[in-house]
């Protein structure tokens, strides 16, 4: 992370992640009975504890209409609203009910359907094996794959940099 | 993708794939009582939507008689013809069928079996882990794996080269 | 494969597979109701009837006591003998049997409880990521690893190797 | 493994694990219907069976209060205690229980809920690709990453570190 990007960081409230590709991998396992199942990593909640407790609310954000990110987002004790078709005016409507401004968010994606969230905030991220459509949209590009710990990354430097900042 | 494709691309109307190992990794999970199930990549779906925008069809034709095919086409709804032990066979009849002359038909596949197909058609595609056997067969290599985005991969440039022609 | 290897390749009937980390990554999936699941590769169907066709008969030889074992055989439709707590005994009551002599018998391992038929075998091979205490004992070590191909790559050489000796 | 471990290796005679990260790869699949599930690798039971042969006792510990813990310790026979929120102040319990001194046993973690148990015992242990905040604490790093033969490794070197001191 560059130190150009703690002014940013210390001043967000809101932390909206996508889902597949972020919490996951980007892939998904199908079964022959048409189940649905994710690849998530374990670490992932202990960051979402530390957001929280360095005083950001994570929320999930998701187009996928499967169940399974409900069943991960209730593991993980995080709000998430999925099936979401058009993201970004969910987002804009979110930020009015919450009275966020939009420079207070940091958005993490990694594919097109993330790009006109990560052009409206603040702090716009994404996962380091992203689509390389929305890569130029990212202020961050963070070092860890989806799914493979990119959240608690995230996470571990935003409590590290607001922790620093009261120091 | 090399220049020298374009004009191949810009004349197909439609894109024939084989399941997998190009829309998977090429790999089954086998659960202790007999459920297959296989992995593969959130981001392909849009890519197919690409695809249609840009005016070619997208088929699936598989080998395996495995119903996981068909969950999988269904979810992304894609045509799938599955259990084809003779796809080369059935690529012809569907082309007919169809008025579609062979060189406006698109084959992306990655092992031994989809060789007929590759030899027969305009834009013969493999995935860049496709085995030694049928590499030599194709005008065009993806960069990515099957599984990991090669579908949306091959899908984005034809949709990119189709659209820069009407530029 | 080195050309040094033609001659004993050549003299084999009988190619006896361990399953896990051969067929297999050598990773278990397992379910929170204590299903378990493996991950094999689509292409090594294709192999074993390579193998058949050019007179070598497959056989799958597991120490696990567990059913997937044999869900993955009756897929690929291959002999099967799994919960074999003594391989080498085994093979050995195998081989007397069918009339086949050690040295006309390939054995596929990767880890230490394949050690003693490795080294009773007219051709001890090894999947490219077999444990290290495993690996001098073959005189083939293959490319790819277990689960990702292995055991086609050695059926191809062997179906290869054989067509080319009656050329 | 630094030859200068081998006094602290030859004092252990408790051996205890975490769950997720050194069985698993620290990746959880999650299903549709909420089930969780687990990638584990096929020669660690093999390795608990000769750290119990070297007299060294396996035991797993884990925070997870997920069932698909007990389900692996049940295949592999070795004792588990899981969902246990304070791990370090249960370990002290089982060693006063045991009568086993902190400096006989140990730990292989890797995240930072091992912290507390790394610092207090003997033979602080992590996986090679555990998170760089525990990272420091260890005195042994593994070669091998969790999920992908850890477990055997470390008992592979415990096994013969034990056996060749009396030699």
């Amino acid at each position: 992370m560059k130190r150009s990007l703690l002014p940013l960081i210390r001043k967000i409230r809101l932390a909206v992640f996508d889902f597949d590709g972020v919490f996951t991998d980007n892939r998904v396992i199908v079964s022959d009975d048409g189940k649905e199942s994710v690849v998530c990593c374990r670490s992932d909640g202990y960051g979402l504890r530390r957001l929280e407790s360095a005083g950001v609310r994570p929320l999930i954000l998701s187009t996928e209409p499967s169940r399974v990110v409900l069943q991960r987002a209730r593991k993980l004790k995080v709000e998430c609203l999925h099936g979401i078709a058009d993201k970004f005016t969910e987002l804009r409507r979110l930020a009015r009910r919450a009275r966020i401004d939009m420079r207070e968010i940091a958005y993490v994606g990694n594919d097109i359907n993330d790009a006109e969230c990560l052009k409206a905030v603040g702090l716009p991220v994404v996962v380091h094996d992203a689509w390389p459509e929305v890569r130029p949209l990212a202020k961050w590009v963070l070092a860890r794959d989806g799914g493979r710990g990119a959240v608690r990354e995230f996470a571990d430097e935003v409590w590290e940099a607001r922790r620093s900042s009261h120091g």
